[in-house]
């Protein structure tokens, strides 16, 4: 499996995904800027991923401004990361990957080389720890899934999202790699498509067989075919284990409780929020209307009409079957407690 | 409003809805053919408009073929007859709509001319009647809207959908017109965006307040947003209420009901299939892959990867809070028997 995003030692290579699956397109730069367009544009998404690429994208920042003394190099580091922390408000993995590069940077160092150092060694490292958080999340999660499975997923939770294997879909292709057969349902999630363009793609690169539904077919795939479980990722889970991820998340889950069918949630433990006591509180990103209305530079919506596009929804943690981290499998009652911090440096 | 379809005398004028909303694009043709493909390729499309249609296509065959002797032109019509029927499967507005013409075409009549005169007249008749079903199920259904509510809706369901101002949608426009003040949110409803293109392109028409979102943003809408009611047509309706409708509607119905909000299906009475005695025993459509993988022309999913395009889902009929026809407002059980049947000629 291709890798979403690599280091090459003063600059960062990745995959522009807004291109796929027509065009594999990669994009390599030094400029900090360009990856923080890349974030906002959706070219670089997936929660883990995007925590990856901004401690990258501040490692590149440390890079340019290395010529400068050490306050100002502290200070624009530090605006570096607050043009990076306004890039996606729902995605708690790039907070977390941003206070991990602010611990560094407001470290002991002789000097702004040292620190330089230390800045992309830290980098280096979140990326690391994401490969090794996926394959585990994977190896916890594959105990779940039972030969001849029948699995439904929404959005795209693999290698392109993560600096690994991905988070549900690497539940999915563990259990693959340990023979089990699986048929896999993937909604195309709208208004991005990332399910049809990215899902199925990886899917198909795995030899998993993958079958591409529109968001509104999940019910029926549930009435009228055996489906085992539904498992999708999650870009930020309060405390309480209530869990936001893309749009139709909800939908799927209150559908998947009307057929019996278990919803899981895998992701790393760095998106649980112990700052966030409940899905209520979490601050829920609106996309540009053009997301929804324009369709491959095609308007399918008439001008003047309003479009309400919430990139995320919450899906109470009552209907969430488990949760699965790097740390294991958790069922509810879902009280995080400061032992499973993964949001604190 | 805009008619959808015109009858000319001896040629048939509508608008191609495939071409909505950039361009208001009108077809004016006296070949069966051309309307039967516009069916196919839901250039026409709704399920009354369907059935009016097919009437106008068989009168306009007739008018081609009259020329023939008596026994000629009823097999060159029944031929006709059958192209047509092969062209939506799960409309049931389309069968009925044949079987009128049949029992015309099977009449007494002295003459071919006499018999095409007889096809055009009930034809025209099956146009007649749908508009004052629609207004009608308006007079009916806006009873149950209340000054200030908000309601969200899936497909299009409008005068582009019949022969008069439409199913669910005159619901909608009907309250508007008795001057309460509404709030409509209308799914984008993939994979043909009937609900972008079309019933947000209509409400604006109407100078009614309308957002659009995608499919799985509803539930969002109903746990954020004061939602009143939702409000859907139908393709067919079975004996015990089960009711087939575009694809994504039942989900919208499980949605409706875990967050309490009422669910309605406004049709005409011909959607009532009493051959049909549960929603199991429907034939549901499948759709070309194409469908949901080529957007405007854009490849959306890798090549080799199936997808699987039900038309239309079926809702059972406890989470249906009422039926509205031209007859009135219908609320569980629902045994529609043989005094219910529009279905029969």
């Amino acid at each position: 499996m291709k890798q979403s995003i690599v280091w090459l030692g003063d600059r960062v290579q990745f995959i522009d995904q807004s291109q796929l699956p027509s065009r594999e397109y990669t994009i390599t730069t030094d400029d900090p800027a360009v990856v923080a367009d890349a974030i906002c544009s959706l070219s670089l998404r997936g929660a883990p991923l995007i925590g990856i690429a901004a401690a990258y994208a501040v490692a590149l920042s440390a890079l340019r401004t290395a010529g400068n003394d050490l306050p100002h190099f502290r200070l624009q580091t530090s605006e570096a990361m607050g043009v990076l922390g306004k890039t996606r408000p729902t995605a708690v993995n790039l907070f977390w990957s941003l206070r991990r590069m602010t611990a560094v940077l407001h470290g002991p160092a002789k000097s702004v080389r040292e620190l330089c150092d230390a800045l992309v060694k830290e980098a280096v490292e979140i990326h690391r720890e994401d490969k090794e958080m996926c394959r585990r999340i994977g190896e916890h999660g594959a105990v779940l899934i039972q030969d001849g499975s029948t699995i439904l997923t929404h959005c795209n939770t693999g290698a392109l999202a993560t600096g690994g294997e991905g988070t549900a879909q690497a539940v999915i292709s563990t259990a693959h790699r340990q023979g089990k057969r699986l048929q896999v349902f993937a909604d195309e999630t709208r208004p991005v498509f990332q399910g049809a363009r990215l899902t199925a793609w990886e899917l198909q690169n795995l030899g998993i067989d993958v079958t591409v539904i529109t968001d509104g077919t999940a019910a029926t795939v549930m009435k009228r075919k055996k489906v085992d479980m539904v498992i999708v990722g999650a870009d930020r889970i309060a405390a309480n284990g209530d869990v936001a991820n893309k749009i139709g998340t909800y939908s799927l889950a209150l559908v998947a409780r009307a057929h019996g069918v278990p919803m899981y949630v895998a992701a790393p433990s760095s998106t649980i929020d112990l700052t966030i006591g409940t899905g209520d509180a979490m601050p829920i990103e609106e996309r540009a209307r053009e997301e929804v209305a324009s369709v491959y530079g095609h308007s399918i919506i008439p001008e003047g009409v309003r479009v309400f596009a919430p990139a995320f929804d919450v899906t109470p943690e009552h209907l969430v079957t488990a949760i699965i981290t790097e740390r294991g499998i958790h069922r509810p009652p879902y009280n995080f407690t400061a032992s499973y911090d993964g949001n604190t440096p």
